[in-house]
């Protein structure tokens, strides 16, 4: 059991996981709550180095390899600087975890979802949010997004549209079977009225 | 099963490693085989990026993600590497693998042995080596060795004494739960009569 309370954003690319992490960061601040805001890949400075390997590395990466990746990222993360946090009280708010995990290297790459589960649970000691928000967007909607916002895709983001939607139906198949622990949020709503949902959800907590 | 053959060195730092592949190398060659050297981590262009994170990083690196870094390394060069060669008939000659994860990792670092093992072949995805040449060699011999050879350590090689006492011990009770996989070899002997012990047990296998 820790003291604080362990918050992760999930969905694809484009849906507005920063910009919620934003508006509940403020909320909370206002609450007289101490927030850190933080994500994986890239959450420590061990943490960018593994990122630009696994966002930016020339060549194929063997799919084992690139999970392996994102489980180190997670452990550093997870030991230095989360369980910290939340030992001290604070409420820890951090864009992709476990899930991302499951839903790309899982269900996009075609490795064993409960094997890529179990990875991450070893590299965390065994740690999960207390609430997951999903924010979740159909393909087309995801896709307009980030062609409006930049010209130039990551490795990732590049995958063919195919990989993105069996991603969002992995995440679906999460929230549904830890109803507790996530929040889905149709992310084609009104930024205000998301926030609005997940406050509500967070009131009794907070 | 593979047509080709497995074989990996394994011991401390200044054992000899490097010396006994080129020898069993050079004498695989005039028996007319192809033999391709590698090693882990670093065995792969995605491993040199990986390496340079796992031996050069400022500042600590928790353990867990210490063994996910070179679990990635591995699956990546076995999947890539080492499996497509053996799979040609090649032989595979290859400077650390499974039994350094396992010995440095494992017992080196306090997590559980068993756990790190499992990890490794999860990478592999079942891949064990043919023969394992383990260069057995005591504390003071190996360090007096690197202390000749060069003026700055790395950040492994810098770990106390006991460390590296631990990682021996460890790869003593590796051989010896598998002693068909296993040659322990007195790394103190001269050069060339280990050369002759380690062709002496592949004489009927090449």
């Amino acid at each position: 059991m820790t003291a604080g309370l362990f918050i992760t954003l999930e969905g694809g690319d484009g849906v507005g996981k920063s910009t919620q992490a934003a508006l509940l960061e403020e909320w909370l601040v206002a609450q007289g709550r101490t927030v850190v805001r933080t994500r994986e890949p890239g959450g420590t400075k061990f943490g960018v180095e593994v990122r630009e390997i696994v966002l930016h590395h020339r060549g194929d990466i063997a799919p084992r390899a690139e999970a392996l990746l994102y489980a180190a990222d997670r452990a550093h993360h997870v030991a230095t600087l989360v369980r910290p946090a939340l030992e001290r009280g604070d409420i820890v708010l951090q864009d992709r975890y476990i899930d991302s995990s499951v839903a790309y290297q899982g269900a996009g790459r075609v490795l064993d979802a409960q094997q890529i589960r179990d990875l991450s649970l070893w590299a965390a000691e065994g740690l999960l949010p207390d609430l997951t928000i999903l924010l979740d967007l159909d393909e087309d909607a995801a896709r307009a997004r980030l062609d409006s916002a930049r010209t130039r895709y990551d490795r990732l983001e590049a995958e063919r549209s195919d990989f993105h939607a069996r991603v969002r139906e992995a995440y679906l198949r999460l929230a549904a079977a830890e109803p507790e622990r996530f929040l889905v949020v149709d992310a084609a709503r009104p930024v205000d009225d998301i926030a609005a949902e997940i406050r509500e959800r967070l009131s009794g907590r907070v």
